[in-house]
This record gives structure tokens, sequence and C-alpha cells, in this order.
């Protein structure tokens, strides 16, 4: 039977406008008590990367100043409806992890090396909770907004020695036959960018995959087929940028939308489903204290739970996992007097610092730096600020280094500047050891304790599913 | 009758160790479930200010790494014995609030502008809560590190239009009748110091109160009179400097001390007590970014915390509530290769680096001092960092400003030459908008919400205890 299933959960999306869950979340529902005891059918597993404790504040701070609600993750909160506690995500290796240790932790449930993907140090392999749960019959899928291929999906699916080989891990992938694969990473998938030039796309079509490389693409799905969805050539774009482009917006799907696709498409599977959902550029975001790509990022995130929470109040038989691998950068808002303002202004920040920064030309004068950057985040630096920014491109000064910042532009610089008119301030660019939040809607949130260890999680997961630890 | 109240409390405190609660918190206790419905005759209110997320993590990892257990508050989570959530503490002046505005949105239930206590921008007062629990019959105190008359003691005790004017909340407090107030603030108090000359001390001592200005005065409080401590001239000394000290462990207590007097003097009282407990010198360690200061005095708290839930488990009347104010600084541990390392070597301060700086002299030589810093944290300072600090004693450099740095001691610059030697990093000095941790044990924790406003906090209380608003 051929089935169209692109945004037909409901009433849900119209278009592509999330309705507001504070109105749709269903009335009077006591899940956290309800649930008690109640085998989890499906699970969904929700990872906003790299969320400090800070962005959940600075995002909620935005959705109630700025956009008059408050968030989906915090209302759930407000409604009592979900388990919540802290996380201590320490790898083997480190009291600071990385998202490849992160993910394996509660993929294999044992601390891994940071860098590795459900292998120990003695180069003995855990078995992935995603094959688990395929073992066991289910559908299991992952959807991201950075590479498919990136660690944190790979730590539920696959066991490598490094996170790095992203092109192998895409073959791991066709191997073990995930159900559903959205993202970016067609750099990893495209015979023209994969070093051995396989065609990767061409394999995953005749293992009986729907490909889809545009959100139009996505029509195509099938519940006969599994679907593969790769919409950019690394990460997807910013959400704060895509949506200042027509053409993205109309390409390229929100966090949101693969979410909803990707439950559609194993919703109706008897043995029912596990899906991971990835915001994976807050991330990056704080990698690069870059605030607003941070907010809009996270917000990004919390409309995909409120598809997720939608889908499972619905279901009644379906497990929402809510939290993060670890903290970065731990931004926060600083007091003062003009703390209020100072925060209000990040309603006026047009694009990322990422966008505005790429788009400053080595061979523009000041006054033109001045007003572009006005004309991206309406701050008016001053005549020291600018000619601090623009040393970072007549070669006086040497930008950042960081993993996703090749180009060394000169985020800290822009950030510290910043700081002066936002109030935002943030420790690093790294990572931090902070416990983690973690909320658990729906059957099996009885096991949720208030303080657990990440390897606990893989437990818990089992548990709540009553899926047999030798599968 | 008489009666010696000092350290009697069970087994619970020998000499002055505390017994390990990981061992002694009852077993199999459900306290979270059994609580419902149950009324609070007791509440202990505990404050640890400025506590961002990130300091709860940086302690119980000293904590676990260093000492080789959980600290007790996440002991708590991990027994499941606690109910958990988050409280926005925004002040009606701004999102980032400060102490007084803080407990005045408990004390108060109503928001008030930063730096009042409890009085509206109209003028008009909201009537404080120890008050009403005072009205009500019940016995009501406050012990705390800092000056007694300090924001967050004051916040539930009067109204006034300025946290500033100690000199005459310690005169509201003797009009009030409070029954136990401990902490810092002689010059508050002791007619040398305070501008009207007033003997606040023996106007206390001549409304009933016993006096006790040392650790070996507490030895004569009586349950028949209420009790005035005050064990320092401002605040109390930071506890691991307090360690090196013979004379200071002698004669000033801790917080956990003053928490077992406080609750000896009043448990017995028939309609039962309220106590506020606060750890003041964890946000002042926040401002200062000092970090051996804030990890020494959270655990300080933490010992508190014990002292409080060992005595609510064995009377099962008495609500606990265990949170913070407000973040600052948001500390983190950052990720990089030595993060294990860098951690552990925190176990090496041996003072705060508000000792360190205050004990480094104007005619001091740069080997001096670097050996003088090494003598005091361990670390070897290079040539150039040495300079650095030096030019803050000879005049080059005037080091920072700031609420509790009146001598402009450079606290930043040495906290960003630690940091590369302890990886923990800092985004200001001052307080921030996260969301804060709350955690409740015993009668009334039912009530408990995973998110919600401070000003819920005042209403919560009053219904846990069954008193009506109208006291």
């Amino acid at each position: 039977m051929k089935r169209r299933s692109f945004f037909k959960l409901g009433s849900l999306v119209v278009g592509s406008t999330l309705i507001n869950p504070i109105d749709t979340f269903a009335e009077n529902s006591n899940t956290l008590l309800n649930s008690t005891n109640k085998k989890a059918k499906n699970i969904i597993f929700m990872v906003s990367d790299g969320m400090s404790s800070g962005t959940l504040n600075l995002a909620n701070l935005y959705s109630n100043r700025i956009l008059g609600r408050s968030t989906n993750w915090l209302q759930l909160y407000t409604e009592n409806k979900v388990s919540r506690g802290i996380m201590d995500m320490a790898s083997a290796s480190s009291i600071v992890t990385d998202s490849a240790a992160a993910s394996s932790s509660w993929g294999g449930g044992v601390r891994v090396k940071n860098g590795a993907l459900n292998m120990n140090a003695s180069g003995e392999e855990n078995r992935p909770i995603w094959q688990k749960f395929k073992a066991k019959g289910k559908k299991a899928g992952c959807v991201t907004t950075v590479p498919i291929t990136h660690a944190t999906p790979a730590g539920f699916t696959v066991a490598m020695k490094s996170r790095n080989d992203q092109a192998a891990i895409a073959e791991e992938y066709l191997r073990l036959g995930y159900d559903v694969l959205m993202g970016g990473g067609q750099k990893y998938f495209d015979a023209a960018h994969r070093t051995d030039k396989k065609d990767m796309y061409a394999a995953f079509e005749q293992h009986n995959y729907v490909v889809a490389k545009s959100k139009n693409d996505l029509k195509q799905a099938h519940l006969s087929k599994k679907l593969l969805g790769i919409f950019d050539l690394d990460a997807l774009p910013y959400e704060i940028d895509r949506k200042q482009s027509a053409e993205l917006t109309n390409t390229i799907p929100t966090l949101a939308e693969m979410t909803e696709v990707a439950i559609n498409q194993m919703k109706d599977h008897k043995e029912g489903f596990v899906l991971q959902v990835e915001s994976g550029k807050v991330d990056w975001a704080a990698h690069a204290n870059d605030v607003s790509a941070l907010i809009h990022e996270q917000l990004q995130f919390d409309e995909a739970i409120a598809v997720a929470i939608k889908f499972a109040e619905q279901d009644q038989n379906t497990l929402v996992v809510i939290t993060t691998d670890h903290g970065n950068a731990n931004p926060g808002m600083i007091y003062g007097k003009y703390a209020n303002d100072h925060f209000d202004s990040l309603a006026n920040y047009k694009f990322t610092n990422e966008y505005l920064l790429n788009n400053i030309k080595n061979n523009q004068s000041e006054s033109q730096i001045k007003e572009f950057v006005k004309s991206c985040i309406n701050v008016e630096l001053t005549d020291e600020e600018t000619k601090n920014i623009a040393s970072y491109y007549n070669g006086l000064k040497k930008g950042d280094d960081g993993l996703y910042n090749y180009k060394h532009l000169p985020f800290k610089a822009l950030a510290e500047i910043q700081k002066k008119y936002n109030s935002v301030g943030w420790i690093s660019m790294d990572h931090s050891a902070d416990y983690v939040e973690v909320a658990m809607f729906g059957p099996g949130n009885h096991l949720h304790k208030p303080f657990m260890k990440n390897t606990d999680m893989h437990y818990l997961l089992l548990d709540a599913a009553e899926v047999e630890n030798k599968f």
C-alpha cells in the first residue's frame, strides 16, 4: 500500500506553522502518574546537543518575552506532565565528555573514551541500543540538523573506534538497515564528495530506501520503503538564517518537520519504533558563542518536542526522553541595570554571528563593516570595536581555532563585543562538566530517578520497553 | 527548665565531625510518596546563595573525586527521597534578581524591585512569611554565614525600602522578636561600630535573648530564652580558610553547627518552628570567581543539609526546602585533555583566593609572590603571570570593583590565570538569570511542581503548613 505520510499527523502541523502546544496538549492528562508500570512500545529520544542550563533559560526567556509564550519544554514542567532529573555525563576518559562518548554511554550502556563510538579501550564493542531494538523487531531511526553520520546519531546505531570516519558510518547505516535517517551530510553519501567515489545514494536506493534530497522529495516517502533524507552538504543551516531565505525554507525541512515525517514513517509498525531526534547545532552555536544561533536552534528543538509530545499523548504507548549530552560554554544573562533591555535586543538579531562574520569581506572599509553589523544585529559598534573586527579581515589578527570554525572567524571577539550590548556571558568555547537536564514523558518514566548516570539510561530504555538486554 | 542544647541531636554530630549521612539517612524511607497531604508542622528553608548549576556540579565532583563520597544534596536525588524542580527567580525590575528581591519573592509572595525588602514600588509592604508563621504561634529563626542582617534572612523577616540599612534591620529583628538569629554582623549590633552608638547586644539581652559571641557561648543557650549569635564583625570567614586556623575553628561555628543549635532551640515548641538556613558566601565566592572558596562554601551548605534532613527524617513533620536564590558567574569545568587532572588540582588549594590576594604585600618581590602563591594553591606561576599579579600591588594596575571587594584586589586576573591550570571558567563576576534548582523533602512536597515562579513558593509554604494567608 502506498501512502503519503508528509505532514499528516492529525492537526498538529498546518503548513509549516506549529499550533501552540500550550493549547493543544491534552487537558488534565496526568501522564506522569498514569504511566507507572506500563510498557513503552515506542521511544522518542530527544537530544539538544550541548545545551547548558543557561541555554534552556535563554530560550525560555526569549520565548516568553519576545514570542509571548512558554517553551514547550518548560510548559511540560509547569503542567507537571513529565518526570525530571539531572544526569552525570562523564566519559571513560574525562569528567567532560564529547558527543561521541556521551551518546555511546546511552547507546551502549558503557562509558567509552572521548571520540569513540561504543568501542572500549580494549577494542571490544558495546552493541548499540538501536541495534538491540531492531533485533527485537522494532523500526529504528535518527533525525538531526547536523550530518546524520555525526556523533550523536552514531552513538545509538554503530560501534566504531572513532567518530571521525563519517563516510564509513554512512556505510554502516546501510549495512545495519536503519529505517529512517534524516539530516545533513551529503559529503558522506555523494560519490562526487566521497574520497572512495562510492555512490551511497544509489546503494541505499538499491536496498529499498527512498532517498530525499529536499523537503519536496519527502512527499515520496512510502511506508513500504525505508527513508534516507540528506538535505545539505554538511550540517543544515542555522534556523534563524534559514528563515531569511525563501529558497532554504522551501527546500530544507525543520527539525520538527523531520521528526513528524519520521514518526509517520514508523508509527504503524506492529512492533513499535525507536527514534532519536537531535538538535545538533545548539552545540555548534555554543562552540561559537553565537547567541542568536543558540537560542533559535534551541527553539527549533522545542518545536520538535511539541511534535513528539503531541504524538505520544495520542498514542499513549510512547516514552519521550528530552535531554542533552553535555553543557557547552555555560551561557548566562548577567546582572545589570539594563539586563531586560539587553535581553530584548536579541529580538533584533536577524542573523547568526556565523552569517555576519562570513559576510564581512577582506576589502571592506570600517564604515562598511559598521553598517553591515548594524543591518544584521541592530548594534552600532564603536570605532574601536569596528577596528577590532576589521583587524581579523585585514590580516592584523588571527581568529579562533575550533572544530567548526575552519575559516578562523573571530567568533570570540564578536561575542565579547556583544556582551556589552546583550549581557550574555560565556565561560569558554567548549563543553562543560555540568550535570544535564532530563525530562521523561509517558510509560517508563516511573523508572526515572532525580539523579542518574548516563549509562543508567541504556538500561532504563530497555526496561521501559521490556526488551531483554540479550538482543 | 534549663537545658543545654548544643550538639545534642541524637548521634548526628560527634565533636564537630558529621557522620556521613549516606550511611545515616534512614533506609527505605520513601518520604516523597508518603508525604502527600500531610501537614508540615515545621519548615527548614535552605538557601545556597548565588549557586549556579555549575556550582552544584563542582561541589559534587569535588566530593566524589577528592572526598570519596557524594554530596548530601545529590545523594537525596540518587535515593529518590525528594521532589525536584526549577524556579524562575526574576524580580519586579529585572530578569536577573538580587538577593533582596529574591528572598522577598519567597518571603512576601510578591516580586519587588532589586534592592527592596518586601516593599513594593508604591511603598506598600508585603508581610514577610516568618511574621505570618510567628503570628500563628510558631517559633521562627534564621542562620547564615554572612551578617544576619543581610538580604536573604531579611527577606523572610522584615519589610524595608532598602536592604542596605542593616543597622535598622537589627532593630527590626528585636522589635519583631525572632526566636533564633545567628551569623555574622557585629558591626550592626555593637555600640562601638554602630553610627548611632546603640548597644543592640544589651537591648537583645533585655528582651530575653541569650547573646552568644563565640561557639563556646552557644552552650549557654536555653529553651526558655531566645538566641542571638553573632560570631564575626561582618561575614564569617570562608570555610576553607577557617579550617587552617585553630583559633577560628574553636570560636566560630560552622553552618551545620548553627543549624543544629537552631533546630534544638526550637524543635520542642508545641506549635512548631520555621528556620531559614543560608550559605551566604557561595554568592560572595562566585562574585570573586574564587573557586576553592566557592566549592568549600557549597560543601559547608551540604553539611547543613545533612543536619536538616537527619532531623526531618526523625521528626516526620518537617518540610525541608533546598534551593538557591539565583545563579552567579555560571562556573563550569571546561573540556580538555587535562580536565580531570586540572579538576583534581583543586584538592591542593589550601586557601581561598581572598586569603591569597589579601596576603600579598605591596613591597613583595616577584619571586616572593611566586613562592607565596605556590604555598597557597600549589600552582607555579610563570614569570609573566607573576608580573601581572605584582602589577596590582605596585600601582601599575587597578584591581576589580565589586560589592564585596572594597580593597580592589585582582580577583578576576587571578581567576583568569588559574583557568589555565584548573579549567574552571566564569561568565562574569555577577548574578545570572538561570533558573534555579529546588528540592523538597517531607510533608508538603506533593505541592511541588517541576517549574515554578519564585512567588509560588510563598503560598506553597503556607499551604504545606496549613496556615491561612491572613496571618
